[in-house]
């Protein structure tokens, strides 16, 4: 199917979209403002469209009577495309963008980077996963040739497979009578090379760690894991293929326990609190393997390593370590690497012998989904300057390329997670997560998460409103609203100025959802630690924001920020938008590599032992840095040249528009 | 208190003696014969002596009225020296036997071989133990210095210590946080090295198993577990020093299920049984230790290593692996060498961080109690070609020199252990242990195991009696009795004939206690099937038994059995009585040097490989050697030489007496 193009009068411009796009959100992503209160539930009925060529997919509804209909009136938001159209947007909800567009030239960054496959595991020669399996076929033992099973088995696989240097694991001589007898006398063994990321591959034996009866050699899975604050992922791997076979995510069970990290360490120091903690997540994870293996009715034994990634306190949380320490200053981890750990200790369940590989982690906040991401981006083996960034409560930044890396944790605040903002929510059903605006009417264009009436706002809505407002001047550098534009969405609220998203009509809640002095305060909070962080990072090794290459932005939450909007308000640094890149869950394309790779998995050590780990409260210019960020872009507006240009043009057309 | 000497008359027979010594057990070990009928309980009266000179300690008895007590008469089993003393033996009950003295020197090897102390071990350059504990300080973390705890504590271990290529355990970093700081900063651990028998040590990398708050340097213990069929024996030692701090055994609780390996191996293929064997070998192990841990009141976390020997059926029940191809023909065991293994996994009550190592087997019936034995008795490094012996139901023989090792299991049939014996018992209360002949009367002297009323015979009972009947001529060659002696003691009964032990009136049974011509036949097959082991063994390497340099018998039988009489009827070769030594518990005391020297450790491997096995039901020469044991002392006499001298002279005065 052909992807249709869809262009939009009077502004003449055209997208390019997927089949069933939606119009209002099309509309959205490509800056044609439409207004829209309800977030694209349908229930408003302003987001009205003109059908001038071609056809769409929209059935009549209650906002559009016969005559209406027949003349083309659609309404955006139920409104899908199929094939190439051309649309109007009637003057009474049109806003002249095309000057602005202009300057948007409505490029993103590609949405996700480009994740290695199978493929490119092979053609780089990086395919060669840590554990094989060899079907080994011996003659049964008789009188004068009554040698051990084991010491039979290991014989034949040394002349068949040329291993050496092997050890073998206990819990594989456990049943090798059985399984030896079982299979006839073929058996499948499973081979480990080398154990784990803390020992010199070159120096570890080769570990014998599983027997099967028969062939099992073509199913040989591994499973890689990301243990999310919020959400974890588990991922099935064909050790043969390199193949992903299937991906299964739920929230993490701790959430019942706390938000954020912190909230857990504090849980977890309560009465039996740790091993609460470490149930529940073990318990999401095993409902999810349990997910997988039914979805894709797989012998269990057949799955025979897990790779785990996650952040300094969900590492220590699943494996029941103590996390006390990483909350009290002065921060201390218990330990960067845990050797390979037996996934059956933990309370996983899969079969005895499966050990779990954990990412080391650097510091008590940069952790091993971190690493994790920086071995998927390849950040490590790269000559640009790089910044890595995983935006959230807890912001991860790292900068660096192949010859050094220097990281840190910025305690952003939970703006971005809805936090500390008066109507603030998750990135779930209801939540505004894309904004626009008439400039004439200071009416908002709202796009709720699946369209649902608004509840409130998420972090991409809120720093894609926080933009639109600022970039047409209804809020100023210092996240003040302009008090006189003669709106009644703007108005003196109970914390201080506020914006009316949506009014108590139009939405869930039946009460006016709006967006306040107080918000952005702590929006300017978390855009601006994440800012100096960047600077502080780089000016400590000599170097500034403009030095950069390019930018990695990984997690959950970046990959729903829009990028222009984000350098707008100065979360991003400026730069062209295709000098960044969209990773997706880095820490969990890691985990994959490590499970596939073990030329890969050599890199961990080495890329963990080159990040130097610095604490920003204890770096002296960092305080500065953050009170300089306080600003929308930024005090320092030589870093966002073509952003202060596009203000300037864009509200010298809102007030030519006025 | 020095030791006595005591004098017998008319014989001139004198002896030194522990004081305290039993003046009828005393009697006996010097060939002097008395008159004893209910093994030493003292109901039967016979056994009266006369105090000639200095003072015993004995009491007034009731087959003894006041005036031949003040005559001097005593009842010897009643009878104890504390100082010199002379004893008559009144001639109703005397048999000159001082002919027979002057060529039965009456010098039996020493009971115990000289085992390794502390002190040797130390002066060998072998004190070397396995795991060490050293006591780390480090500065507490602050700001600007927040590097995790196991980095710090890492980082000072090296400097502190100087130690490299460092592993550290999971279960040591577990806690770390925790105990580090309970500690003050202070900390104990704990190093392996190197980590198993089966990996090279130098190529093993130093493991960080355990860490305990504060300094617990002076707490380092090992346990040496023996896992026997019949007993169950664990040590404490001290890995500071080397000394062994306390022993303790118990019955191994699986005899519940079968006395033999082949029972509980059959027992074991039942539906849990064997889960049940192996719960119930653990729970034997962990009562002994906790006996030990009440006993000795230790911190049970200061336990930091476990090594055990056991046969292979032992070893493979104690770590639940499937045993049944032990017993089924080709014989094979599941595997040679075992990993360390934890011990919480086995269901050992110890810490968590304890590792089990268990000694290698060679086969399914040499196991690594023997491969210990050999370690402990140091036949694997002597130039002398040595004979050790292991005498049981599964006798176990190896035999060479630190140039080679050849083994061979030999079932000898369960005689030594009072199976297929009318009267046969196993060593405990009441059972005949020791006996001589008054060949005038062809009256028994009779010694039971703690001088109470007959209940039956024992192994090496059975060998002594057996012994003198055939040395006196009551038993001829074929192990057939002389018929036409005259003594009612001889005589016809339901198996063939039989010798009378104990009459009904003197024993617990109320039934006469006999020893049948089917008894000798078992017997004979027990003695046999151990001798023509050794022959095939030597055989294979080009040897006969007249080249071995010593003997070393091991074993909790061996322990008992009576030198010259194993010679007399062919169960040991004859040699000079010094070149003979009893081990004991040869595989306790190689598990003791395991945990306490690391030079040792690594001979372990060395030993086992050495060691060629043989199947003797496969050696065609095997069953002729056999056949030509089945004889008293033996077909081939000139093995023989001193012995057939001694049956002469010993029959000629036999026949002189009557």
């Amino acid at each position: 199917m052909t992807s249709p193009n869809v262009t939009f009068l009077p502004d003449k411009v055209t997208v390019t979209v997927e089949p069933g796009a939606n119009v209002l959100e099309t509309a959205m992503r490509a800056g044609i403002h439409i207004n829209a209160s309800c977030g694209g539930d349908g229930v408003c009925g302003k987001c009205l469209v003109i059908l001038e060529e071609g056809d769409l997919d929209s059935p009549k509804t209650t906002h559009i009577n016969d005559q209406d209909y027949d003349a083309g009136y659609r309404q955006a938001c139920k409104a899908w495309i199929q094939k190439d159209v051309t649309i109007r947007i009637p003057v009474e909800s049109q806003f002249s963008a095309a000057a602005l567009n202009r300057i948007r030239p409505g490029v993103n960054a590609s949405r996700e980077a480009r994740e290695f496959t199978a493929e490119d595991l092979n053609a780089s020669g990086w395919f060669d996963p840590p554990y094989v399996k060899r079907l080994v076929r011996v003659d049964p033992p008789e009188p004068g040739d009554n040698i051990s099973d084991l010491k039979r088995l290991i014989s034949h696989l040394k002349s068949q497979y040329d291993v050496h240097n092997l050890q073998v694991d206990f819990k594989a001589i456990k049943t090798l009578a059985t399984v030896v007898r079982d299979g006839g006398f073929e058996t499948s063994v499973t081979l480990a090379y080398p154990p784990s990321f803390v020992e010199e591959p070159e120096k570890a034996k080769i570990s014998l760690t599983d027997v099967q009866p028969g062939d099992h050699t073509q199913a040989n899975y591994a499973l890689a894991v990301d243990i999310g604050t919020t959400t974890v992922y588990v991922q099935l791997l064909d050790m043969n293929t390199g193949a992903v076979l299937d991906t299964a995510a739920d929230f993490n069970r701790q959430i019942s326990y706390g938000e954020d990290v912190i909230s857990r360490i504090i849980f977890a120091g309560k009465k039996d609190g740790q091993r609460k903690m470490q149930d529940l997540v073990v318990g999401t994870i095993n409902g999810l393997i349990e997910k997988i293996i039914k979805r894709k009715k797989l012998d269990a034994d057949d799955i025979t390593m897990i790779t785990a990634a996650g952040n300094t306190t969900m590492t220590q949380l699943f494996l029941g370590v103590e996390p006390t320490y990483i909350r009290l200053a002065p921060y201390v981890p218990t330990a960067n690497y845990y050797p390979p750990i037996r996934a059956q200790g933990l309370g996983l369940n899969v079969s005895e012998h499966v050990m779990v590989n954990v990412f080391p982690a650097v510091s008590s906040y940069v952790g091993g989904d971190i690493v994790s991401g920086i071995l998927a981006s390849g950040v490590y083996r790269d000559p640009r300057l790089t910044l890595y960034i995983d935006i959230g409560t807890n912001g991860e930044i790292v900068v660096g390329n192949q010859d050094w890396l220097a990281c840190a944790a910025c305690s952003a605040g939970p703006a971005f997670e809805g936090g500390g903002v008066k109507f603030g929510m998750r990135a779930t059903s209801g939540a505004i997560e894309d904004f626009n605006l008439n400039p004439t009417s200071l009416e908002p264009m709202i796009l709720t998460v699946e369209m649902k009436k608004p509840k409130g706002i998420c972090g991409s809505g809120l720093i894609n409103t926080v933009a639109v407002l600022f970039e047409m001047g209804l809020i100023n550098e210092q996240g003040k609203f302009e008090r006189d534009l003669g709106s009644d969405r703007i108005r003196p609220g109970d914390d201080g100025w506020e914006y009316v998203l949506s009014w108590a009509g139009d939405n869930q809640l039946g009460r006016d959802i709006v967006l306040t002095e107080v918000d952005i305060d702590n929006f300017m909070r978390a855009k601006g630690a994440m800012y100096a962080g960047y600077q502080t990072l780089l000016e400590n090794v000599g170097l500034d924001i403009r030095d950069l290459d390019r930018v990695i932005i990984a997690g959950g939450f970046g990959r729903y920020i829009n990028l222009e909007k984000s350098i707008m308000v100065g979360l991003l640094p400026e730069m062209d938008l295709d000098k960044f890149t969209f990773i997706g869950n880095g820490s969990l394309i890691g985990a994959r590599l490590a499970c596939l790779s073990n030329p890969l998995r050599k890199q961990v050590a080495k890329i963990e032992g080159n990040m130097t780990n610095f604490e920003l409260s204890e770096v002296h210019n960092f305080m500065d840095y953050y009170i300089a960020s306080q600003f929308f872009p930024h005090t320092r507006r030589e870093f966002f040249p073509k952003t202060m240009e596009r203000i300037q043009i864009s509200r010298q057309l809102v007030r030519q528009g006025r």
